[in-house]
């Protein structure tokens, strides 16, 4: 079997971090890790699996004789950088935004739409990760009964942030304590005992970046052109996982027993329910995991739609990022 | 002008406590301010203007020569002294959920149906906390256009579940930053760095009983039998003042500067947009506040419905309980 030279780019950062992580849990036929940063980082060492990695500098040509990168860059380094992977002949697999809604590449959550994988010319998009998240619980109801709309408001953890957020939520909990100002500066405002209702820029009509991903990602994800998403999102002093209240809507009748069996066997999905040891998902249970929670499952009739509503979690820096990246290279890696 | 005398009952707890607060900013012609709570507490005092209040034992003779009863009590004691203060010929308004959706009863915001409170037979009930927020902010687009259909997902914070809630938030946070297990009893889990997505118990369908009351508090406050609303309840670590995200569908189509310009001008209400301070209601600013910041006011035309989307933040012990308690009682005496 062919192994592969794999490259994480951005190893220092929070998904970078869980990349490698990831890696060492997962069976991939790897020939060498290389991992790559800052100059800032360079020489430093990383432990994987029983060796010890030297981190290199991220250079424009430090890509020769490597055969998949996974970039955890950030958008402004990524679109400086992943154009000289391409053209070394690497298959980049991208966790930034600014590849995610390009014709030429696919935008891909392999529990849903791994075939668009062999479309790829060079690269290959990680969905956002309040998108991954929400489309892993509602894509097995979509396949099966094709959703008109969606109403989704997001908790989003500060680790969506990076490092930088949640050090700055422990950061103000301590200076709270001690009657200290909080310090300001990853986020717009104190995220300690407070919630900001904004996740990104905004548009001339007051949506968010980060709002706009569940529609127009979505839309390309599940193959649905059509599909009407309102999206809330708002960053919640929680670390790790992001949680999201969904409301489908549906032309089509069914009962919330089938809705139950469909996500009882859908890959990526651990269905909660009262059988469980916790009765439905909540942020600390989901993190560390890679299966997206899925809960609180009901149905109501309103007019002649069928609304199911649903909380999910997900550990956004797992498989709203690193995993389902990782879950992307498996892909492809088995494809050729 | 006639005075009366006013009774709080539950003097000691989160709500009562903030009953205090309010009547002492307020101008309401109180002739003598009396002040229950269990035997525990009688005999302590309260300081209330330039007075020392003695807290007196709660029981069932105790509301002769009262004119206005405000209740904190929980369901259980409501249930059990309400009835006694009636029969003493008191008007009672009460907080409590167990008197809300009887006939009888009027429902109250003042804002929105004030003069329902002329149909009072004795009691009239104060709504749900979320329900208050929540409905202030949507009734003056409801009186506009004819809302048909609410999705709503809350962010509630820990003193919802009263001063015990809130204390819980801070012991578990000082717990985990000693590497303690933290202490769980207020909530069903561990609220630090968490969410609970259950805020009371669940019904056949799956739905919290906090869920339940927007549609039906809902339907009775505004006069809209046949209001649809999705909701989802979810505890969050804040200390105070809930937030809601809430997604309107109206049949109408209508332009989005309208819809700011009703709730500019809307009792109860306060705009916020990019002109002021903030750019968005916060639950650290709704924080001891009694109006309900409204705002990220956004609109789609889907299919043939206009949606509008808003997020907002309310102190859910003084406009969702105290404050909303003490305006039906300045209404009352007003249309007295």
């Amino acid at each position: 079997m062919k192994k592969y030279h794999i490259a994480i780019l951005g190893v220092t950062g929070a998904v970078g971090q869980e990349m490698l992580k990831v890696l060492s849990e997962r069976q991939l036929p790897i020939k060498k890790l290389h991992v790559f940063a800052s100059k800032r980082s360079a020489g430093q060492t990383l432990h994987f699996e029983n060796q010890d990695l030297t981190i290199e500098e991220l250079t424009g040509d430090c890509f020769k004789g490597i055969d998949i990168v996974l970039s955890a860059l950030d958008d402004e380094i990524a679109r400086q950088f992943l154009p000289k992977a391409v053209a070394a002949g690497c298959l980049v697999i991208d966790n930034s935004s600014i590849y995610r809604l390009n014709e030429a590449v696919p935008l891909i959550v392999p529990e849903i739409n791994a075939e668009d994988i062999k479309k790829n010319q060079g690269i290959i998009a990680n969905p956002n990760c309040s998108t991954i998240i929400g489309l892993v619980a509602i894509a097995p109801l979509h396949q099966r009964y094709s959703i008109q709309q969606i109403v989704v408001s997001t908790y989003q953890a500060v680790s969506g942030a990076g490092i930088a957020g949640t050090h700055e939520l422990e950061q103000q909990i301590k200076e709270l304590e001690n009657q200290d100002a909080p310090t300001i500066d990853a986020f717009q405002y104190q995220i300690a005992y407070n919630l900001i209702p904004q996740i990104g820029g905004f548009d001339a009509e007051g949506n968010t970046s980060e709002e706009l991903k569940f529609q127009n990602e979505g839309r390309k994800i599940l193959h649905h052109p059509n599909l009407n998403v309102i999206c809330t999102c708002v960053r919640v002093p929680v670390i790790r996982s992001h949680s999201e209240s969904i409301t489908l809507y549906f032309d089509e009748d069914f009962s919330i027993e089938e809705v139950k069996k469909l996500l009882s066997v859908a890959p990526g999905v651990k269905l909660i329910d009262e059988t469980d040891d916790i009765p439905y998902p909540m942020p600390l249970e989901a993190s560390g995991q890679d299966l997206v929670y899925v809960g609180r499952i009901r149905k109501q009739k309103i007019n002649q739609q069928t609304v199911i509503s649903l909380w999910c979690c997900g550990d956004q820096l797992r498989k709203g990022a690193a995993t389902n990246a990782i879950q992307i290279a498996q892909s492809y890696i088995e494809q050729n």
